[in-house]
């Protein structure tokens, strides 16, 4: 039997003023924090719902081109756009109830198409982060393949 | 019957090169994001798990602050170490199963010290992020007074 594989990620925050702060971690570069204007913040800076928003964006885009890897698909551009919706839920306050996802692919080869669905939707279903959340998951992808990078292909 | 409150948190994630992007947001600076070593990446940079952590850790510290405020609690300094567990859970794969919070809070008066502890847990309670998560969170806090900073202050 193999040892279990368990991981420890740490952050530490530190209270500068009013709704701000510092977050780091060891070996991790400093970003400035705060609560957004709608709960007494300000704008232009990282908050909590930013930064949930950003985690499953980011493991979103990492798990996608570790499986493109994997199934040797060669990538020519890759970003997403991710959309977080913070609502109050009856009986639990406010919570991050949704996140569309929108990624923008583009592939070396037009002969790779129609595989690309699969890999995002796999994607999707093997992040980390989003396995251990309760908001929803859409997904609304264009892909785009090198020779025609102005026209978006139709998935589905 | 008033308007049901919906707000929306937006990022930006563009791929760079092997497992490394940056992060953004509408009017927010960008951050340099990647897999971790463990997961082929490198040390520096922020990675999806920690991102979800420092979410967690910043929605606390600003939830804090906003229940200590309408509780008048002076507070003196506020620091927060967040800790992730990532571990794989029979039929669902890596998941962060675990985040233990741990506050350092020093407020300005003696008098306060038996208030402190509702209070973090009802920051704990009521903070948005967590309330969208599946892991579980823990709490394990350290409160000092103004006048005796060396010394902790045992809780429960």
């Amino acid at each position: 039997m193999s040892e279990p594989k368990v991981f420890y990620y740490e952050t530490e925050i530190e209270w500068t003023k009013e709704k701000e702060g510092w977050i780091k971690g060891p070996s991790l570069p400093a970003v400035s924090v705060g609560a957004p204007p709608e709960f007494k913040g300000r704008e232009g800076q990282w908050t909590p719902e930013h930064l949930f928003v950003a985690s499953i964006n980011t493991c979103f885009m990492l798990t996608f081109l570790a499986i493109a890897e994997n199934s040797e698909l060669p990538l020519v551009r890759l970003s997403s756009t991710a959309k977080g919706k913070l609502e109050k839920v009856p009986g639990s306050g406010y919570q991050i109830t949704e996140i569309v996802l929108k990624p923008r692919v583009v592939i070396a080869s037009v002969k790779d198409l129609e595989r690309v669905p699969r890999i995002l939707e796999k994607a999707k279903e093997n992040c980390f982060v989003s396995n251990s959340i309760k908001s929803v998951i859409k997904l609304d992808p264009e892909v785009f393949h090198h020779q025609t990078p102005a026209s978006p292909c139709p998935l589905g």
